[in-house]
């Protein structure tokens, strides 16, 4: 009797086996130090520091915190300081960033983003700023997978009209550079380099990182005074030791991921497919283009052959009915994209045979279907 | 050469030792499935709904979450719907009552405690419903750590009054039952059952519950959709590892802490003293009354001897500047509380001599200080 065809998942975690962490977990039982900044915790902000070549190698340009969302609440507190207001922030982004908005006691202003950067629309942000310029207390911008961006003009923007400035670079471990200003990068178990749970903020600038830090430990400064309430935010000795694993194994599975998105990029190009965001950088979701507004049915016609896939960011922030009294500009850019970008499946196990299946059936979805 | 005395520290957690958690983390290897609700996480939470005896043992009546501070926002968040308004909190509690309340989109108005229960005063209480029957949307009590308390009658004065209550059960994993509405515990690893960072949700309903557990995945419904803005509040499935070899240890672990105390309270009786809260429960830390105003004296002079103390709740939460603008009422007892109480060295190594050494530098600095 043949059983259901078993699912092509749309990604597979990797993380540190137990055997690697075991030395770490060995030293949390030695030190008997199990939470608020420990010394794995901060050993493991020091190897962050020093991944991302940061001279001085000091933790106080990393804070780890506990989910990427966490530390984007903390960083839009941390810039935004005390005043309430509203923020601009893409539609086009995974539903987190917009509820760190909301939970930071901000109001969003959905704005469009431009097609092939994914960034946000500069000619809406300026019709914006220009028409309200003292609504806005924040721009979130959100970092496109796997893509350098440069941030040289949008913290020009920010100084400009007195916005704070925050950077939401869940997927981009393998992208992204110490500047100044907050970038918050995700650690989750689907990232290329994953925890479980967790993420942190960088900044070539140790001042809004201690901020962030002290917020996610209640805001006690000194004598465990709040000056400024935090939340808990904090990961523990454990997370910090699947961090410190997942540190040492980098350099094969950074490479590994880049070598499995190469060869992905190779076999779709048969298939007159190619993957978004360029090359080079490790990032463990594939999207395509589908030319055209299939994403769901496409969606459904590869479940139907076994083949699961994600609209990673649905269809924009927008579309949730816990945004929708929200101010938004027109969403042209982000409506045509949700309907024809898709998340295929990735991971490391995936093999040039699974590629060449998923290649095959998105073409064979997309040869009776129109472009746009 | 003497070196400096070994600091007696207030805390020393001991958490699961590597080989205990060897076995589930085989199972994560196994399964490679790391967070978003995995097969520990769901494990773990129906050990802890056994543990309670909920009579179906099932995970409804228990969501984990990040930890104790998310799990009151989130509690907050359910209970309180959309509502904006004022939560009724005692200032008499950790700062992390208030900054739950803060996250929560709440302002907070501080009540003072009746001074045998530490509960929030009933006569004070019942001016303010009547005085101001709509302003108030929530009611925060927090129960004292290690006490049994009847809920009942708080249900009663939340409904009489349309407010939402939530409990922060922080403390008290060993004297918590499963009752309506929503009480939250800790399981930082300075509490008596800890796992690192991380606490629950528990009730004996399933509907709030499963609220808290969507607003810890963003608000996710059916079909990724966001009804209601969350954040991310999941633990991962190597924190759910620590807690289920956690509570294999409980049985042994629960006695210690028990035991631990009883000898405590034997040892200080001898310089008539005694530990706050009544035997019986298993908890981490011990707070005794000074019988006056001496808490930072008496705290100066046992450091001066190598011996740390806690002044665990400072002097009350209305006393950060933080929450300086929040309404409050008279507040007698808390200011009285805050400046005679002291938590004192407690964990599961205290030997009898160093309990005794305690004794005997407490009555020591008590013997020359006039009681209040």
């Amino acid at each position: 009797m043949a059983g259901p065809m078993p699912l092509l998942q749309v990604g597979r975690p990797f993380l540190p086996r137990a055997e690697t962490l075991l030395p770490y977990l060995r030293r949390i039982d030695e030190a008997r130090w199990y939470t608020n900044r420990g010394p794995l915790v901060k050993m493991f902000e020091v190897r962050l520091a020093e991944h991302f070549q940061i001279a001085s190698a000091r933790a106080v340009h990393v804070a780890t915190v506990a989910s990427c969302t966490t530390g984007l609440i903390l960083a839009l507190k941390a810039a935004v300081c005390k005043r309430r207001g509203v923020c601009l922030l893409p539609s086009w982004t995974f539903a987190a960033t917009a509820c760190a908005v909301s939970a930071a006691g901000l109001t969003g202003h959905f704005v469009d983003i431009e097609p092939d950067s994914w960034l946000i629309d500069r000619r809406q942000l300026a019709e914006l700023l220009t028409l309200a310029p003292t609504e806005f207390a924040a721009l979130l911008l959100v970092h496109p997978p796997g893509s350098a961006i440069n941030l040289d003009p949008w913290r020009q923007v920010a100084v400009d009209h007195g916005l704070a400035l925050v950077v939401d670079a869940a997927d981009c471990f393998d992208c992204v550079r110490p500047e100044p200003g907050l970038q918050v990068i995700s650690l989750h178990a689907t990232k290329a380099l994953g925890i479980g749970e967790g993420g942190f903020v960088l900044s070539s600038e140790a001042e809004g990182v201690e901020t962030v830090r002290r917020l996610s430990n209640f805001g006690f400064g000194r004598d465990r005074v709040v000056d400024s309430p935090g939340i808990n935010g904090k990961i523990s000795e454990y997370a910090a030791a699947v961090g410190l694993a997942a540190l040492d194994a980098w350099p094969q599975i950074g490479s590994r991921w880049r070598d499995q998105a190469d060869a992905y990029r190779r076999v779709l190009a048969t298939y007159g497919l190619d993957l978004l965001f360029p090359a080079g950088s490790a990032c463990a979701i594939a999207i395509v283009d589908l030319g055209g507004p299939h994403a769901a049915a496409v969606a459904t016609e590869l479940l139907g052959e076994g083949v699961e896939t994600r609209r990673w960011w649905g269809e924009g922030c927008h579309r949730h009915p816990a945004f929708a009294d929200w101010p938004r500009s027109p969403m042209p850019v982000t409506e045509s994209l949700a309907a024809r970008v898709l998340g295929v499946p990735f991971h490391l196990d995936l093999t040039k045979s699974q590629m060449n299946r998923i290649g095959q059936l998105l073409a064979r979805a997309l040869a009776h279907r129109a472009p746009a």
